[in-house]
């Protein structure tokens, strides 16, 4: 047990555990939306089980990323909050550092990539941070961050491979874990979209602890499937650095040293969609749940719906990770069949 | 005080109260969902005020309708029940008294004009309903309606006037009520899509009553303004039957009369929108909330964000009805500019 309470200290990874989540719940609370779960009566008669829809689409800057970088940020102690954060992205957990530093009253420098579309540099800058831009064909942005870091004093927020990080991302299993004991419901099945990993590490902490007999799967984009495979070969694979996808959320090169630690001990295996099925899975969202999903946010429900994770005379909970999605992509799903 | 207890006869009219809403949420409690208010930080700093979006497009069957349905229907005697419902709606009204009465194990008919998109027709008998086709240029719907009453002894589920239905849409405005509590704010205003005029009657007894100052306001469709022009000239007052409107869920002719009892006491006006600003307010909550809102579900948004319901300073609670849009539709809002 370390300092902040109920950590692992595997060899040298600070591996989170289910009271770690059970903290950051506290230090959400009132912060974070707690998201509904959604159902389809009329899609479940057709699937002939019972899928219910963490929508996280709904969270505050339409994704899970603000409750990992929350409850990062909440724990920067006094003496280094006035050297504010410094983090790396261009998509959702920028506007989650953005949004949870603006709350907490901290200054947050975002590296990005200089041809970042200028809705999501505009969106980041909203929240009141400063972005300051990188060439990815020449610079490395984690070495900009700890320039940055050791210049100012600030701190980085990593986008998953840190303990508070995948600890505040829990929180969104937790939820379905309170939300399913009130019920009086058992889920056979749980599956969260995976990029770094920190979304489904965190989510089977708490479902783990509640649910043991809950088959937990990773689901990601084919050619972005590392921890697919990663947990088929019982180490870390790396993708494939010619594969593109759609699911612009997801494509972490290859799982967390923290994340996979947890992936190991509690995932019951990965699973993989194509960008048809993604695209199918937010036509279906918005038919029979009037959500938006972004295809990365969809990955978990395409795997359902496309018949990989089996449903049939069982109850799944899948997340829907975020929704932040251009007009335009949003389009093409709309052309494509729903399920 | 009736057999129902709590409602007031004003002449031979049964107009229901807050008590009504109370024990209508005490009868949807468990089978209607508690929907979420919905919030952006971004588009609250551009507007310069709070807006709440009370989001009822993830309410079951899509849109606010199942909560009156299954009031009324939850209240049908014994001795009636075998007989059945009918109702007359090509829209959300159809699903949600087919989905209501199946729940509480209700055969349920719906009348349908014979021209009625067949997703639609096939989103009812999913359900389990019966549909029933009539000739919109040649028939009456009502008569219709009424012959099957009496021929099986079923109940008809009007879509508006009856004071159970008013009862049961208003359980929308005690949860915005009970939200609010809880966190602590006081609306400004708060509005709501009105055809008929059950859901902002409903709304309006629930937030009259613990949110006197409080102003309300009804929104419609341009050339659908029944209730804007009756609440000035304080009359019933009709639409031009030539109008046409995007807004395929607010298309009826008139107030009704126990609505519009409830509207003269408790509306501080009505407010009407063009349908390029609904579809722009779609394009909006796509983008700000990351739902899916059908046009006539949106004009409340609309009337705001167009700037008919000043926010500026201010607290508005808007309810976004329903969400049951064509993809085809849909790609026509995400054409528009969002506010």
């Amino acid at each position: 047990v370390n300092a902040r309470g109920g950590s692992v200290t595997t060899a040298t990874l600070d591996v989170p555990t289910y009271d770690d989540v059970v903290r950051a719940a506290e230090r959400l609370a009132g912060t974070a939306s707690a998201t509904p779960i959604l159902e389809s009566t009329l899609l479940n008669e057709r699937l002939g089980g019972r899928l219910m829809i963490k929508a996280e689409v709904l969270q505050r800057t339409g994704s899970f990323k603000f409750r990992g970088a929350y409850n990062r940020i909440a724990t920067i102690p006094e003496a280094r909050r006035s050297g504010g954060v410094v983090s790396y992205s261009s998509g959702n957990h920028a506007q989650g550092v953005a949004a949870a530093a603006a709350l907490l009253g901290l200054k947050a420098t975002i590296v990005m990539p200089s041809d970042t579309p200028e809705i999501k540099v505009s969106s980041t800058r909203a929240f009141g941070a400063a972005v300051r831009f990188y060439d990815r064909y020449a610079e490395s942005r984690e070495r900009i961050a700890a320039e940055i870091a050791s210049d100012l004093g600030a701190t980085i927020v990593k986008p998953f491979d840190d303990p508070l990080v995948i600890a505040g991302q829990g929180t969104v299993g937790l939820e379905i874990v309170q939300q399913l004991l009130a019920w009086g419901i058992e889920p056979d099945a749980v599956s969260a979209p995976c990029s770094g990993g920190g979304l489904v590490a965190g989510v089977a902490l708490a479902v783990a602890q509640r649910f043991p007999k809950a088959r937990i799967y990773s689901a990601e984009p084919e050619g972005f499937d590392d921890l697919k495979r990663s947990l088929a070969s019982g180490r870390r694979e790396s993708n494939d650095p010619s594969a593109r996808s759609i699911c612009d959320a997801l494509l972490a090169p290859m799982p967390g040293e923290i994340t996979f630690a947890i992936h190991r001990l509690f995932l019951a295996g990965g699973v993989s969609v194509t960008d048809d099925e993604a695209l199918r899975a937010m036509a279906t969202a918005f038919r029979c749940f009037k959500i938006a999903i972004e295809p990365g946010g969809a990955v978990a429900l395409a795997a359902v719906l496309s018949g990989k994770i089996p449903i049939k005379g069982k109850t799944v909970v899948i997340v829907a990770s975020g929704g932040n999605v251009d007009a335009d992509v949003f389009k093409r799903a709309l052309d494509r069949a729903p399920y």
